[in-house]
């Protein structure tokens, strides 16, 4: 296969700020570089291609062209007929996405575009839809290759790859999957299939969030079985309603509307009354710990409160999926597709409030 | 102030489910009864109403009589000339909504209508809209005298008093929220003044969820400063992404849905590069510690699994607020209010799916 790989990862910050060496063990390079090291030493024709490869440290450079990398800082070059694309570009969307147009009509047949994580695919996918269709490239596909690790240390054993499922829309066909699954495999790691929403939550750094909600979640759902004896339905609501409500917080109001309405005090008053179990509660009992040793961390979030900005009104618990039907049958299914997409776009640039 | 409490409170669940005396301390009554027995030694005249009256254990109605109680099981005599109904009453809504429009007739003049626990409030005010202005009663007040905590246990310290802010629509008037204000601190309490929206998530059950999701964001806040050094931007969008698809998945799949599609082994994998620091991470080690022992909860939660039924597509991760918003500029504001209404309904009543 042909493989192009865009960013070598940000090495200074790996080591300096991140300390990953010290932290969390490996070696350098970091990052892109790693995955299209492990990429040519599995035997397949790689490119990589950054803007900044001549400042790159020139040891790494030689590593990487030994073990057959082609380097370059000329997107085009490297994505000329490749198989499978994959992005390690700089977070900030707008450079991905400009990559990303850059690159489409270089590609090979068929091939797919793999986000990591710095992008979620389906932001990348609606961003450049467009473009697809103006280079009559529907051809191509969007997964990911998405290292859910730091590639080059040793937690990095697996790969998530995003299917269509829970899709509306397609967005890759299973031949392309099947690429990004061999890829994966031939560098001995895992391949995980995942659906395209999941990657995301579940694979960035975000994932601390993701795994305490789903936790508290299980958790809360033992003790309504075991101990509280309460309906299915009922905790069901209950947890749906309490991320609702934190996930349209933050996306409304930021972390300062967190921290502005949902009050430690609040929280630990009534937390205090459902802690049953220890052993089953490990994340409440964890969560309480915190909120009564809050002081251990508000000199780190501390910056968050005072900040007493006026906060427009909205509706904090109304429920996605829910309002999606109902959009669906106001509009139609098109219509509420692009409402969808845009929603999304807007809240990954952090412009929704 | 005339005050009706409806619903004494389950105490056999209580007592011989949930064990209150021997896990949390307090004595009988629990619950509604407890409430009314508060208010009634402070000094207010008190009625209590419930259908199963003459059931009740005859040395608690004697203590409840002795303090000035008085005991009924017809609604509509309670509520004559209420200035205040609290609504202590079971978890289904359907019996609360007929209820509450059984007195909406007989209540005082501005009389203002408290919900605790058992239902949350904006959803009981969409529910009788129609009614309150078919009986022209729109001058009763809707609002919470929610104890989040069980009353009659040491825990129970405390009321949390639904306020405006954040909602589009006005559901309660100041001199409303100051007879709950003075009800609560009557009897020794404090008195909270929270947003409508969060009284549930806040004080309900599922406080478990919310505690745990506001403190893992604080906590992911904290370590993207110090240690990732990463934006706030994009902390933000990846907290409210990942609540956003967790409550997107139980509101349109159950727990089932949670089971199936966030692995346990998936989540491992991925969180294992984001434990830096044991300090400020307390609940994101706490949820590692779960997943790594899942034998632990499994035996509880573990009829979550197996059953593979298929599952509808949708748009997981698309946020509330941005999608309101558009829905307000595609069909007006009625309109959107109209929708996220229906919404909010169609969730707390578990047939969403």
């Amino acid at each position: 296969m042909k493989v192009a790989v865009f960013g070598l990862g940000n090495q200074t910050y790996y080591r300096q700020v991140l300390k990953v060496p010290e932290r969390l063990g490996g070696k350098p390079p970091f990052g892109g570089s790693r995955m299209a090291l492990e990429f040519a030493v599995a035997g397949h024709e790689v490119w990589l291609s950054d803007p900044h490869m001549e400042s790159f440290d020139s040891s790494i450079r030689e590593e990487l062209t030994e073990a057959g990398v082609n380097l370059t800082a000329d997107d085009a070059e490297a994505a000329k007929d490749a198989d499978v694309a994959v992005l390690f570009t700089p977070f900030r969307s707008g450079i991905t996405v400009k990559i990303v147009e850059t690159i489409i009509p270089f590609l090979g047949r068929n091939a797919v575009i793999a986000t990591t994580c710095t992008m979620p695919v389906l932001v990348l996918e609606t961003s450049v839809k467009n473009v697809l269709f103006m280079e009559d490239r529907e051809d191509i596909g969007f997964s990911t290759l998405h290292p859910a690790a730091i590639p080059g240390t040793p937690q990095h054993t697996h790969y998530f790859i995003a299917t269509n499922e829970l899709l509306e829309e397609e967005i890759v066909k299973q031949e392309q999957i099947d690429k990004l699954k061999k890829l994966a495999e031939d560098t001995g790691k895992k391949a995980c299939l995942i659906p395209a929403e999941l990657i995301s939550p579940i694979g960035d750094m975000g994932v601390v969030a993701t795994a305490a909600a789903v936790v508290s979640a299980l958790e809360y759902y033992a003790v309504s079985k075991s101990i509280l004896k309460t309906t299915k339905e009922m905790t069901e609501f209950q947890l749906a309603q309490a991320f609702q409500v934190v996930s349209s917080i933050i996306a409304k109001y930021g972390m300062e509307g967190l921290a502005r309405f949902l009050s430690v005090d609040a929280l630990k008053m009534s937390l205090k009354s459902m802690l049953y179990d220890e052993k089953i509660q490990k994340v409440s009992f964890a969560a309480m710990d915190v909120l009564e040793n809050f002081g251990d961390i508000e000199a780190i979030v501390g910056d968050l409160n005072g900040k007493d900005s006026s906060f427009e009104s909205t509706f904090l618990s109304a429920p996605s999926p829910m309002l999606i039907s109902y959009m669906e049958e106001l509009a139609g299914e098109d219509v509420a597709r692009g409402i969808v997409r845009e929603a999304l776009k807007k809240l990954y640039q952090g412009n929704g409030r």
